[in-house]
């Protein structure tokens, strides 16, 4: 047989070689319910199976809950116990009951149906967020099915030979439940980035390749697969060239990641001495805590809107202060970087409703919300400054496009601290007032803000996509997203050296920090801080290790001045080579 | 009685006093059908009358678009003649027929039904453009009915004493009717912006007020109204003080007018003698003729994309020569710069199957497309070549955002250059090649582009949505877009500067150009070509010969320091006076 090449989208790296093992999850996809209509007598019967259903179905994730918090960490069991939240919303189990009373069908049609009308509306919407949920509902559709007809699907977690997984899709917790030392990997048919699929099998550290469309189809059960999930490739019937190949990548990887272990615990200095400040980016409290442990040197961004997206009413007050002081605990003196909310464009909120947009990274987002919601804006303000009095808090505003929206959200923050001096609540006094730079005008303006402003932190997301024009999660033009773009560069430059002018300081929050091989770069420019997830710590510390910060000031300036990206990187490329001899 | 305003959106500029008119919009609205139904044997006499109905609604819409070509030009007939395409649709006509034939449901109510479905779909569309496009098909359907009916309703076009119309709404096929001596001003209870009926308004110099709401159906048929569509205002009982205002303002307005009047003939020059080029922008070549007749130095943006929308093939090389040829005769020798294809964002290609986008205006468009499909970039540089050896012609990329894309475009037209010469077919070969900066990061790398391209033109409107992250077709978010804003300005600047250091100059095409407060800052900033929709060149003229060159070169330093764009247009506004005085 020939070896086939399967490609689609890689979401989790690494290269893995088994047997293929074709999963299909649970009853909901084949076996058909006993009937479909009961009779008005069997209502309360038929119920009653419901409501068992639902109750072993709760139980079940709520077991789930309480094992992914001890393996995974609170943050990917929130996953889990998003969907048992979803079991008890107001509008969708009991919608079931509903149905099996009053126009009397069975307990499984009910269930489909109602799974159904919600997994079809969450699609239907334009967000790429949302369509991803449909998933989730489905997943709990398929566990109250499986309950009803007493389940008889494989058993992820009782899997014991190592195996690749084949599979039209997989459910976050089908996902949260394997075993990475068994399941070598998973190929799915549909899927895409942004799935709690994906995201639980980079945590698990699971390679794993999704949308790789119909060409699964004819993988047989047991046939040697190479999966590759960084380049998004799932190899049949591999030449012994490449097995050799992937067998040597698999081992590189081993050894990269126990070389990167050892620079888990060690503070970031520079081969030249120069000690560099490196944080983490977090949604959560539990991830302060890891973040803490990972040895990051503060919060570079805590984004509060996960405290809210989750929460089917509006956080109050009191409920923001503790999670913002639990944070500012946990990292102990070291700072934390508190951004107002961040919602709208490609975040929804469900206690909010925002207005269907055209072009909704363009429109009614972030700190425009907060100035055109003053209440939302002040209540959380007043909780993070009441955090501040129990550790190094600072505020960051996001999405600042002009001087003036600045001034608003400097003077709203005045305001809570005149109010909570008048209340005699403690905060720090002195507490720092920053923005993100993501909108192209502020970089452009940075001379103007840094006079005011008490920090920047650099969101290259979303400054990259307005810089250039470019929605990355377009496929159609994701390809032209790219932050080493001579102009992107040119306005971090910029950035960096107005806050310089003005003893400022600048910090970056985007993507680019994370990647190693922006490092000699962004070294070069003088950022001062660099916050990234707390999993891509160690392999920036093993960069900078290796970088010599007066050789790269130099460098930046030849870098900046090349045409293209593409020129860019590849004299990043050269430059660590260089480096690493 | 009291004066009472009601506000709406001000669609076509200019106060009016008279007598309200009430008017509703043909039989489709009141008059009910005979009946729904018709027996199997009443198919064919049903069908006829259908059949009939079409064919007049067909005659008295091309009679409509001959008159409307000799009164407002073709591309304004070119509104109804799209309606006369949509009659001939494959899909809509035939479709009534079918259901008369085969649910034995009236003619009526098939109209009724088929119009519907499409215009419901149409306004399902996240897109403004596609949405208004309902109103043109709900427009047909009651055209069709009142053929069916033996129409009834007020002819519009049979109106002899002066009115104010006050309707629901009034299709395109209505508005184009409407004589200016007789109509003094409409105002609609629904509408927008950029329906067709508004740009007909505007075109026919009646001033206009759509969208006013409910708050309209008090007003009475005969009492007096003002209408002030500048302001977007229609004012009920307007006391003495008012009317003798508005008098005022109308007189001021018809002076104004004359002075204008004096300006078009005239070359655009400023108080110290310096000449200016003044461009206008186009869409359609009898554009052109209206262009060169309005004194126009040459055409500074020739929107091809107008060539493409309203067919539903592709146009061919010939089609499209024949097109830019005609516009380049009719300039005379005056420079006239095609644009390639700037379709994606908001606007859509029949003849091209677009990708639903999240992000439209962050998406696959302009530029994009056309290195995307090479053959559609080809066929248009050939034909715009070919048009070159009859005029004054250059070609302008639009949407460029790095310098790849830059030297593919340049590449195809080389490519297209050496086919031509090959084929011994005559092209001016020293055609100038440039770009349009409107991706912020074009004008960051304004200097790298600069050594490279033949010249600049900015497009303010996407310039300053990316520039500042709003997208100005959202309400919630419009008021943040300004052109006045510091970052703006500044980047102007840059890409001025670039050009001239490398011996390049730079236009403008976006609205900043058409706005007479602008004049001074970008005389100041030493734009060398301004292009524009031709009715605003007097206004621009009469601007520019107030202003001294070397005084603003000055202000213009001046300018650029300011925080907000609030501050800039105070400052324009004060200067303005200054020089008035």
């Amino acid at each position: 047989m020939r070896e086939q090449l399967i490609s689609g989208i890689g979401v989790s790296e690494g290269v893995r070689i088994g047997r293929a093992l074709r999963y299909s999850p649970g009853p909901s996809a084949g076996m058909a319910p006993e009937r479909e209509s009961i009779g008005p007598d069997e209502v309360a019967a038929e119920t009653a199976k419901l409501r068992q259903a639902k109750e072993a179905c709760a139980a079940e994730l709520q077991a789930m809950v309480e094992r992914t918090k001890r393996t995974l960490g609170e943050d990917k069991a929130g996953i889990i116990a998003g969907q048992l939240r979803f079991l008890d919303d107001p509008k969708f189990y009991p919608a079931m009951e509903r149905k099996v009373a009053e126009l009397h069908i069975s307990a499984d049609r009910a269930v489909r149906e109602v799974t159904e009308f919600y997994a079809a509306r969450l699609e239907s919407m334009a967000n790429e967020y949302m369509r991803e949920r449909a998933a989730d509902i489905r997943d709990i559709g398929g566990r109250l099915l499986s309950s009803l007809r007493g389940g008889t699907a494989v058993k992820l977690s009782e899997l014991r030979e190592p195996v690749i997984l084949v599979a039209d899709d997989l459910a976050p917790s089908d996902t949260v439940q394997l075993d990475p030392s068994v399941v070598l990997a998973f190929v799915t048919r549909v899927g895409g980035k942004t799935s709690h699929t994906a995201i639980l099998a980079r945590s698990l550290g699971i390679p794993a390749v999704v949308g790789a469309g119909d060409a699964l189809d004819a993988v047989q059960e047991g046939e040697t697969l190479v999966v590759d999930g960084g380049a998004g490739l799932c190899v049949r019937n591999p030449e012994d060239a490449y097995l050799r190949q992937a067998a040597e990548l698999k081992e590189r990887e081993r050894a990269l990641r126990a070389e990167l272990e050892a620079f888990r615990s060690r503070p970031a200095v520079t081969a030249d001495g120069r000690r560099v400040e490196l944080a983490a980016n977090i949604g959560t409290v539990p991830e302060a805590e890891a973040a803490a442990e990972a040895g990051a040197d503060g919060i570079g961004l805590y984004r509060t809107e996960f405290l809210f997206m989750g929460a089917s009413r509006l956080p109050d007050e009191e409920a923001q202060y503790a999670a913002y002081r639990r944070a500012a605990e946990a990292m102990d003196g070291r700072p934390v970087i508190i951004r107002t909310l961040d919602i709208g464009g490609d975040k929804e909120l469900p206690a909010l409703e925002l207005p269907k947009e055209t072009n909704p990274f363009l429109g009614y987002r972030a700190i425009r919300i907060g100035l055109d919601r003053p209440e939302l804006l002040r209540t959380q303000l007043r909780a993070i400054l009441r955090a501040s009095a129990h550790g190094r808090v600072k505020i960051m505003f996001p999405m600042i496009s002009s001087m003036d929206e600045w001034r608003r959200a400097r003077g709203a923050a005045h305001e809570a601290m005149e109010e909570l001096r008048r209340e005699g609540v403690d905060f720090d006094r002195n507490i720092e007032l920053g923005i993100m730079v993501e909108v192209p005008s502020t970089a452009v303006m940075a001379d103007s803000f840094a006079r005011e402003v008490d920090f920047f932190s650099i969101g290259t997301n979303d400054l990259v996509q307005y810089t250039l024009a470019v929605d990355r999660m377009n496929e159609k033009v994701a390809e032209l997203y790219d932050y080493f773009h001579p102009a992107v560069l040119e306005l971090i430059r910029r950035v960096i050296e107005a806050a310089h002018r003005y003893g400022k300081w600048t910090g970056m929050c985007g993507g680019m920090a994370g990647d190693p091989l922006a490092a000699p770069l962004l070294l070069g420019l003088g950022l001062d801080e660099w916050s990234m997830e707390a999993g891509a710590l160690p392999k920036v510390k093993r960069a900078l290790a290796q970088l010599n910060a007066e050789t790269c000031r130099e460098r930046a300036q030849q870098w900046l001045q090349l045409a293209t990206a593409a020129e860019v990187r590849s004299e990043l490329e050269r430059f660590r080579a260089e480096v690493q001899d």
